[in-house]
């Protein structure tokens, strides 16, 4: 301290990222289901060797994923984005290469697709727990149907609630985990009910994770944002702030009335406003002191493509106390936007920058 | 047609990207005024060539610009985002590589820092036209303060009118473009009143820069989002839709009820939502068919990280008319944060992909 980094810069902490990994890994061991994390929020080797035991698989978000970490030695992949032909090419180098790759669906359509291709890919159905995004619904006709046709590629039923972003407290998260296993448990009674049994029962969502009560019957979790953690994680309850791994360094480059303006604007922050619809808002994101320190009231009120406009919660704030130069940290709302633009992490380790993480961006 | 690009991915229509070059182009000459790009729009050497004559400076938002465009032979650099002595080093650098490099700022404090200091730039003072972000106002005391501390330093006043923005059609913009004038106008003769030349005088905005009506006094003027356009701009009266000269190239990977999924989501798209507040929003971006032509009615509802939900306005949606892996183009809201996720342009001429133009991304 201070930090010999060029603002803005993504910062990692790395005492806080082991014990966001070791909780996860812990909950996962005491539901007794395996844990496949989403790297779509790291998107680094680093963080995986820190968090993978050998020859587990993961979650990724892109086939650029999937290729970076297959070139890393990760094997196991599931590539958990609906699955389209154009993907193909791509699909089947991963597979030439060695990677066991598998993919979703959640069309018949595709389902045919994907079996009567010469893929070799893996595939589980997704399933639709709450109606926020994709999947097919349990008592949909069409489940059995997809499953018919694939055979056996089929490896699971998987299932993911975008609705636990929008609970309310730990109660209801509890529910909506409830919700995703039961979506994941019907489908598979419903196609054991048909013949077709199901090897892989697979929800995934930090919250869900973190708050399910009982997942009886389920293989595997993906949770993928609890490595860095966020503000919007903390409105939920899943996480205290000072568990948030990550933070944009920036400096003070000028003063308003009241106001500080910074050099992390909507590209090093990114525009997520998720904590809007919060009981506490951060606009763009939470300000800490460089070392690390919360400073109450501080956040991020505006930004623009390279600015951002500090502000204090009830107007107080003394820019005389941050002088231009000066730096500051700032916490994400939501933690796999703000990295996604970002090349590297500055992996602080004792208040000292101790390495430097290349991320994978892009598609 | 169909492009042989893997979604998501950048395209780049380079007629329009000509056409809207040559437009501003007119712009500046008829108004009798330099033209300063702003390449935190665009990024891209390749854009810059097909748009600078020899000898003309650039207006950058980043360090990481300034060294990309000064390693491609670009020299006359304005660094538009207040400058703090954490800059210094690579402005240092740039500097001793060659670089014409000058920066603004808008504090006596910052003046008689860069004063002391040995880095030979130049500097151009930052006057506050609306309010909206930085400056110090043209009859603030500071503003003679800062500049007498510069002395021979000082290359000028510029201005930015975020204000622009928020204006409601063309004539609001002319006379918030009178603003940006009468700002550098005002700063100017207020200098030369304390025996202070100015031979600068800088305004800059694509609203601004499209809808002035005189722009005497002013020297240079920096738009930047020109040579793209975006829905955003087409909101404001600047441009038509068809104008818009990057788009993201998508591909369907799902259907809902009446609501098809694609794979551009927040990181493809950004989460940028500037139309919101216009009369027509256009969620998180426009619909058009690969080959270009708007889908009447079609935009992106919601996003998530790597999902794209496509909505009709109307709810008419006939999803059986896009299969899963057939394609789509979406239009950006706000062309610098949609490009910025991106690090190439795929460029399309006469509906093929003739040329890949790498971009820069980060700081």
């Amino acid at each position: 301290m201070p930090f010999d980094v060029d603002t803005p810069a993504l910062l990692l902490d790395r005492s806080r990222l082991q014990s966001n990994l070791s909780r996860m890994r812990s909950r996962a061991q005491r539901l007794g289901v395996r844990l496949r994390p989403h790297m779509k929020t790291a998107k680094s080797i680093d963080v995986a060797r820190l968090l993978l035991e050998p020859g587990e698989g993961i979650t990724v978000s892109t086939l650029a994923e999937a290729e970076y970490f297959a070139r890393h030695g990760v094997s196991d992949i599931l590539y958990a984005v609906g699955f389209e032909p154009g993907k193909a090419r791509r699909a089947s180098q991963l597979v030439a290469g060695g990677a066991d790759l598998a993919v979703i669906v959640d069309s018949v359509e595709m389902a045919a697709w994907l079996a009567e291709s010469q893929l070799a890919l893996g595939v589980w159905l997704e399933i639709d727990t709450d109606g926020t995004r994709c999947g097919i619904s349990p008592d949909d006709g069409r489940l059995v149907e997809a499953a018919a046709r694939l055979g056996p590629a089929l490896r699971g039923v998987m299932t993911h609630a975008g609705g636990a972003y929008a609970c309310h407290g730990p109660d209801e998260i509890t529910d909506a985990a409830a919700r995703e296993r039961a979506a994941v448990v019907a489908a598979t009674r419903r196609l054991g009910d048909h013949g077709i049994p199901v090897a892989g029962l697979s929800i995934g969502s930090t919250p869900t994770a973190t708050f399910a009560a009982d997942l009886a019957g389920v293989t595997e979790m993906r949770p993928g944002v609890f490595m860095f953690q966020d503000l919007y994680q903390a409105g939920l309850g899943v996480c205290s702030i000072d568990a948030i791994a990550i933070s944009v360094l920036t400096a003070v480059i000028g003063h308003r009335t009241g106001e500080l303006v910074v050099d992390a604007g909507a590209l090093a922050l990114s525009l997520d406003r998720s904590t809007a619809r919060q009981p506490v808002d951060w606009g763009f994101g939470a300000l800490c002191s460089e070392a690390g320190e919360p400073i109450d009231g501080l956040y991020v009120r505006a930004v623009t493509q390279e600015h951002g406009i500090v502000a204090h919660r009830d107007g107080g704030l003394d820019v005389g106390a941050h002088p231009i130069g000066s730096r500051l940290r700032i916490l994400p709302n939501h933690a796999c936007i703000t990295a996604a633009a970002h090349a590297r992490y500055h992996v602080i380790d004792h208040d000292d920058v101790a390495e430097v993480w290349p991320r994978l961006t892009g598609w």
